[in-house]
């Protein structure tokens, strides 16, 4: 069979599976392309579409909301949106009951706190095991918070193609361990990490275990309360669709309120901010963990996407994610193999995340043209396209056109 | 003359006033209000109006830059915004030569990294000077930095209706100092410092100076780079009309960019962020004081407000304040004096910020009704109102209004 033909079968795949696809009515509540040259968006993995009522109700917030009840609307439930929207991303999404989530700042500086809260709380502990192939931001904030604490870092060698495991903590977690602080979903080699194993294991040593979930929130199911995670962090604005720069969630076990502090001392975390008075008093439960005025503008959009998110149901989502991974396998296999494209990302769609990375030589270089060629995918070093799999938003069909582009470039630079 | 008629001849004043504001047609840049039941607007210092067009082009920004432009939109532009809104707000607002100002975080958050930078460049000193009277966040996040440091505050002791002074600070500036951190325009009595007075005798002592510009930016004429100033934070929701929750902006004076690090080591702020390699290393430059991923959407507004902002230019918003502040008291000599309200502000126009505050034990008792009476002002420990004057949407008819409810007010309460 000619790769062409084979091409064409796949197409027609791609057409039933789209036809079949339970969720393909809740994706029109995205917004769809505007650009008439984009072929393919396999990028939702670093930015999601955004929901198809956020451009109305960002419109609306900021006339009627903002513009009409002014600062009444801070007393009328805006200072309430960090937990209430956390309290709705943590049973739609994460896996956890009540009081626990917040959804504040940026990633990295929720990790910041979170982990500066994780180490202080471990005083006697000297060090925090991360994974050498996590998120850059993951690794940079780890190390300037064991700069500044005197701790030492132990670094997981995992390799590109897969992400941690039980085994490799309990080899290095143990009394010296304050904190282990891993990605649920490798950023790279989209590995699914087991992350009730890896808790338990961690918790044996005595220490905290952070999960940062940011391409994990809204493309896999988590349970935090259900592996006995103690803190999680993560974006809002890959597969929760939340806008470019969205704040930040935190998790916070209940268990661990009352002992927990975090560094950034800010009014909105102190007990009563409004009375001003002297000296900072943590307040109880999750709000201590908040520091500035909540940016309720920017969850907006979020708040629209999680009523999509719930009305699918992340098993659905989840359903459609592997099975959108495993049609994109099957066609690198098909399609990119012959060019010598490897996968970079577990073939058991159990392990696998949202994402798909492919690995070839040549990407560097294609990665312009294919981008020319309105198929939006993003580039790894040393070598590495990800291919990013929206289950509400990335249809088959469109996935077909990705890899088809692929292939031609491929082809043309093989000429 | 009763305190009718006075009313009456301060009300056709008002209307006199508001016929010759020069900045009477850029207010119109503004949503006006959407409540008919409001009628008097006097928390712009806690949260200003909308620009007008921001609906629109927040929807449209959503729609089409987000939903058109999806990841390309970072490459596009988005990831220089930080720097670029920063630029442009120091030079229509700070008086901050380019490359100086960023927009991220929240104010706590930015309070907290520059401030733990600050120090951090000063080793061999122990001691933060700080205004007991300063606003919470600012007290809450250097106690939490001098915890951690192992460092001494020393508070100056400023009155109510006052503010830190150069001789306040000439006495407690020494070797040890570090950092001294003040406000520019005390958030409860509106005093202003003399900013370059300040900064010239902190120097003196050897210490960096910061400056909280939240009361100040937007309706003082701030000159950073002129007073010297070592660093500077401020919120964006108050006379930036940045909306709720919008970022802060930071200034780092050009000359420390190289030897200051800031504590939150995230991405954004490495050399190189996309080579995603081994280490921390801080950019050149300003964008080290970056963390996590840029709040492009939370930064539209603020774009919309600088245009009016810059049209209009500071030092005719400055004058309008001054005229604001001086009709206010005015009216609170005629109305409220017999009643016993005092001033808490000063009475010199050039020593006063954007709002006046007012003192009176029958004061938070009035408040619920006064909202209800649809004039917002806010109440703050122990028996202040402070009145907020927003030179681009405050019209001197809406003060009048104001005042004359709350006369009313204490006009009920006395009998």
């Amino acid at each position: 069979m000619s790769t062409l033909s084979e091409s064409a079968a796949l197409e027609r795949r791609a057409r039933d599976l789209d036809a079949a696809d339970p969720l393909r009515e809740l994706g029109e509540r995205f917004v769809p392309d505007g650009d008439a040259g984009l072929a393919a968006y396999l990028d939702g993995n670093s930015l999601g579409r955004p929901p198809r009522d956020a451009p109305a109700r960002m419109e609306r917030f900021v006339r009627e909301a903002w513009g009409g009840r002014l600062i009444r609307g801070w007393y009328e439930g805006w200072l309430e949106w960090p937990e209430q929207i956390g309290d709705r991303l943590g049973r739609v999404v994460l896996g956890a009951a009540p009081g626990q989530v917040v959804v504040a700042d940026s990633t990295s500086v929720m990790l910041y706190k979170l982990a500066r809260a994780a180490v202080a709380a471990r005083p006697d502990r000297r060090e925090i095991v991360l994974d050498s192939g996590d998120f850059p931001t993951d690794r940079y904030v780890l190390e300037g918070i064991a700069a500044e604490r005197g701790l030492e870092l132990r670094f997981l060698e995992t390799p590109l193609d897969s992400g941690a495991t039980a085994e490799q903590i309990a080899a290095v977690t143990g009394p010296a361990t304050a904190l282990v602080a891993l990605s649920h979903v490798n950023y790279r080699s989209s590995y699914i990490a087991d992350a009730a194993a890896i808790t338990a294991v961690a918790h044996e040593a005595g220490a905290l275990v952070l999960w940062d979930l940011s391409h994990a929130a809204g493309v896999v199911e988590v349970a935090l309360d259900e592996w006995g995670a103690d803190l999680a962090v993560g974006c809002t604005y890959k597969y929760l669709n939340g806008g470019p720069g969205s704040p930040a969630f935190g998790y916070v076990r209940a268990a661990h309120h009352a002992a927990l502090r975090q560094p950034v001392q800010g009014w909105i975390g102190r007990r009563d901010p409004f009375t001003m008075g002297p000296g900072y008093e943590p307040a109880d439960g999750l709000r201590r963990f908040l520091s500035g005025t909540p940016p309720v503008l920017a969850m907006v959009p979020l708040a629209c996407s999680l009523d999509v998110i719930e009305a699918a149901g992340m098993a659905a989502i989840r359903a459609k994610s592997v099975a959108l991974g495993d049609y994109a396998i099957e066609l690198a296999d098909a399609l990119l193999a012959p060019f010598g494209v490897t996968l970079a990302s577990p073939r058991d769609g159990a392990r696998r995340g949202g994402h798909v990375t492919l690995r070839h030589a040549a990407f560097r270089a294609l990665l312009d043209g294919l981008w020319r060629d309105g198929v939006l995918v993003d580039f790894r070093e040393p070598d590495c396209l990800r291919i990013g799999l929206s289950p509400l938003t990335t249809a088959f069909a469109e996935v077909h056109r990705g890899f088809a582009a692929l292939a031609a470039r491929l082809a043309a630079a093989d000429r």
